[in-house]
């Protein structure tokens, strides 16, 4: 199975019990949402999933305003998740170790 | 009158005739869409408006996908909009004219 | 005494002793050197600075190299240190905690 | 020969005939240095390099103060200058032209 396989539902509920921030929309997209301490927290680590992102060419479809961040990830190229909406989901929990959110 | 005054439906259709690219959506904000060649000049530009954005204390509610940006302006405090969003919308506007070097 | 003014050598030698990571280069401009643990994460926190201080109107000079940050903090207008420089430094501590270095 | 040979200084002269903006330093990096408009357009450009030069895995040496960028490219692995210098030295005069939008 490539990374850009479309996943079962079975596999997805799988994945899904070792992403404990992390949901089903309705619409099937793997979605977090993170509220920050202020803007210049929730910029730079738009800026940090950015440049993920980028070098997986794998895009969220997220959501700003001011501190809150709204993240909504799936596959285009499969009409629902793939592997790689997981590894970008885990990555981006990765990068956010640290950051300061709301208090 | 104050930056941070409610805008009359009359002020704001009169402002609006000045941007060509922004209407106003049924809530009543003042929303512009981009189509950028990729990410990279999407993401690029977001950080410009950031800036601009942050150093006004006025933050946009805005959304991208890959290289669509769409932007939302409105003024919390007066629950409708104020002359800010019309201030942030032409700054949008200019900056987006190009990368400007040094005359 | 406004904060551009020119801080005398006495000034900067107190301010200096509650900011344990700076140092007077040379030249007299108030440096740190960063090492996160890769570019994504010295990037995202180049960009949060850059709110900040553009926010401020106080620019760094600074100088990276992949996950290396040289900040390097002088006042033009005065030929040497303000008040400004070691409120920059503080912010930019206050955001430093919490991000990853290098191990 | 892959890209990360090292180029020898026939190679680099040839090359250097292609890009007007750029110099070899005495250090033999290959160097640009850009005056913006602002800090805004400075920093906004230094977010798409970022993106372009940490999808390629290859980091620029740069330096900010204000409105003026100050790239230097070279390849640490050959100690010299191999084909990806080039590539990224085209890839930044390539977003230089402008904020392109969808065709």
């Amino acid at each position: 199975m490539t990374e850009m396989s479309k996943l079962t539902a079975a596999d997805i509920a799988s994945r899904l019990t070792a992403l404990d921030d992390w949901t089903l929309s309705d619409e099937g997209k793997l979605c977090r949402e993170i509220k920050f301490k202020d803007f210049t927290h929730a910029f730079s680590f738009m800026t940090g999933v950015a440049l993920i992102a980028d070098k997986m060419n794998h895009h969220p479809d997220w959501f700003n305003s001011y501190s809150t961040l709204k993240i909504a990830l799936s596959s285009h190229d499969v009409s629902g998740l793939s592997e790689q909406d997981f590894i970008l989901a885990k990555a981006i929990d990765e990068l956010l170790l640290g950051w300061r959110l709301e208090a």
